[in-house]
């Protein structure tokens, strides 16, 4: 029997998961390679971060996905580098053969070179971070009530949140909603109507890469909620009680104990090692830069897919890292697998983009789709029914549309506990040995 | 205004809680300390060390439950020791003063003075050990998957659950199913099927506490599910991959890469700090000697409940350290300060046994009410139904029984996510530190 064509992924994400799955029936061999045992639904991890969902209600095992696809076997393992001249992906213990080879392993948090900063601003970007934001933002509450000296009060109950991109107004917008409603009748000496919400960007306004009338609408909606909106805001240090932020020529000293991270991603380090094995070339994000088949040049057996890829739309913009990119581009790498096992030719990636979202607090939300914009209640039904729609598993429809339904009714959110130590040296050490210089750099230092 | 009375509770168990929660309407302040901001139901802990429910689901934010009850404040810290003259608890960081105190600790972890087989048996007390414990069985089909050997993948197949009572039982029951059916498909070398089970004790039969009817069936329906149980068996040496036991005369190695602990507890390190504060006498488990209204001798103003109390039934046997043992001690607590505020006596406190359960798979379980016994699916929707009651929180009910019918029809186990690091140093260190001889300690060495 002649040994088959072998497709090995990197990276459970959406990019890599649509890639599999839409590879179950071509005559190949697939291998999806993640250092995790579980695909995660990362535009719903901010509610993890705020105690409205569990872990569990946005990931769904990568094994039980793909259980039932018998020409695709799922790896545990952690990849470290190529050798692309015998077509090997390096693990930190062994190695995967391939003929083609599909990398998306996406991005981490970026300081933009403070990576000091990871200690005292935790990105959103895993289940831990998630977990660990949680932890301080529910801590933050009760140290509050436990605080003797009213400057104390005010900074364990400042939040200062870097980046209004649509995670930073997203978490802006849940942890105002969990002051002035969840936690409401918590508390016996502290009031948590009192918390202070700071959304901080460089940028002239929310939003940044939406159109101008919903970040104006974004606006209106975040000041309804008590988020206190700063542009042009450049942060120049964060340490574990204070952001210091300059403004023109003002420099200011903001006393805030908890501050989250939501400015900017970075390749992920294996980006780097593949642009060295293959020469490839990377965007100031680290991000490596394909052709129009998403493959890298001299290449034609590797492709690059999701927030790794470096892809230009039809007016030479630069593809943003959401999920209907990843998603899109992970079908466009399992259609050219399976064109080229016919010997068929596939026509160069092309994204359809059928718009962008982002949610501020309850009932509303602003939506883009291109030939219609629109806000408020209807789009934030819209948000609702797309998010659910798109995440994998039934049940985790099922139990994340009856926390949704409770939360509305009582604004009571359920996963409010806070769990484990806090985050480990190592782990930061990860993220931050991943961090570089990227495009919006300047914005930040 | 006259100061009212203080009343301070430590711990936000099943104890703490319902004595909290009973003193709503009395004429007192009550504070409720506890080291965590959330109320754990405990008896549906091991569904989250398997994957069948996430933490949230089983856990209820104490300030939450409480709100709405003006005369309580929740306080998040932790208890270190007493000044029982000057009528203070000592936290790590100040001190609560007063006028009544409840002390509602609990248990830990008891290795029997092994201390070092805590990092290879995890025990089954806090969310953390439930997602470490989660992480390890998953993991060692994780490792199987990839191990390149038959002698490892034996080993790390074998799962050994030390300790047969209600815990062991259910957490033996879970794995096996978790083997048989939820994992069934997910691999492509191992056949999950080919896992071992093994429940040890030293005890001459399951559910030792149980009549030896029920201990007999379930001693079959384990059998049915492929759990291989072993009693009269001693553990003599616990390490990474093997647990060493005696039985009789013969010594024997079990390659087993995941061991877990059922076998014991002891009371919480505060336990020691009361007696020592107090005088008070304490058994050899460490849990405090009361008298029959629950205070200590000597001390009227100090109430242990739970399963920290060491108290005896009418027949001069000790209440075994269940949930609804704590209830009862946590409303009689209560009753006794309303009562002493109106200058009223209160009977002296008589443990009402309503039963006994214990679930063994699905379908299975096992009940004595006492008055009548019974086995198998009847036992078990009652068993259902009695845990979705006494969950704290409506929405938590509706969470564990969507994921309950589904797993019924599917087998599908959503929480199956491996998150975290493995436990730290530090977290073991506590639990090991509490741990000391108990009146089973001769069983296990």
């Amino acid at each position: 029997m002649a040994k088959r064509h072998r497709v090995a992924i990197i990276g459970g994400g959406f990019g890599g998961l649509y890639a599999a799955q839409r590879l179950r029936r071509a005559d190949v061999d697939v291998t999806l390679i993640d250092r995790r045992n579980f695909h995660l639904f990362q535009p719903l991890l901010y509610q993890v971060a705020t105690g409205g969902l569990s872990p569990a209600n946005i990931t769904a095992p990568l094994r039980g996905v793909l259980r039932r696809q018998r020409n695709t076997r799922v790896m545990l393992g952690e990849a470290t580098g190529f050798d692309v001249e015998r077509r090997r992906v390096l693990l930190r213990d062994g190695e995967v053969a391939y003929d083609t080879l599909i990398v998306a392993t996406g991005v981490v948090n970026n300081y933009f070179g403070n990576d000091a900063w990871s200690a005292h601003a935790p990105g959103l970007k895993t289940v831990e971070d998630a977990t660990e934001i949680r932890r301080r933002v529910l801590g933050a509450f009760e140290a509050a009530e436990r605080a003797t000296d009213s400057d104390s009060v005010h900074a364990l109950l400042t939040f200062a949140i870097i980046g209004a991109g649509p995670t930073g107004v997203e978490l802006a917008g849940a942890i105002a909603e969990i002051a002035r409603h969840t936690l409401r009748h918590d508390f016996r000496r502290i009031n948590p109507e009192d918390a202070q919400i700071l959304l901080l960007d460089a940028a002239d306004r929310v939003l940044p890469g939406y159109p101008e009338d919903l970040s104006q609408r974004a606006t209106e909606s975040l000041a309804r909620l008590g988020v206190r909106v700063y542009t042009g805001v450049w942060v120049s240090e964060i340490t574990d009680d204070s952001v210091y932020v300059r403004h023109g020529d003002v420099e200011e000293r903001i006393p805030a104990h908890t501050t989250l991270w939501a400015a900017g991603t970075a390749a992920s380090s294996l980006g780097a090692a593949l642009a060295a094995a293959t020469g490839a070339e990377t965007d100031r994000m680290g991000r490596l830069r394909v052709g129009a088949d998403l493959t890298l040049p001299g290449h034609p057996e590797i492709l690059v897919i999701g927030d790794l890829a470096h892809v230009r739309d039809e007016h030479g913009a630069p593809l943003t890292g959401v999920a209907p990119v990843a998603i899109q581009q992970g079908k466009y790498a399992a259609r050219l697998i399976s064109d080229r096992m016919r010997g068929r030719l596939t026509p160069a990636f092309r994204y359809v983009d059928r718009g962008t979202m982002a949610t501020i607090g309850r009932s509303h939300a602003v939506a883009d789709l291109g030939w219609i914009r629109f806000s408020g209640w209807l789009a934030w039904v819209a948000w609702l029914f797309i998010h659910l729609l798109y995440l994998v598993e039934f049940q985790n429809r099922l139990l994340v549309l009856v926390q949704w339904a409770w939360y509305y009714v009582t604004w009571n959110r359920a996963a409010r506990l806070i769990t484990d130590a806090p985050q480990s040296e190592e782990r930061e050490g990860a993220d931050k040995a991943a961090a570089r210089e990227t495009e919006e750099a300047g914005a930040y230092q």
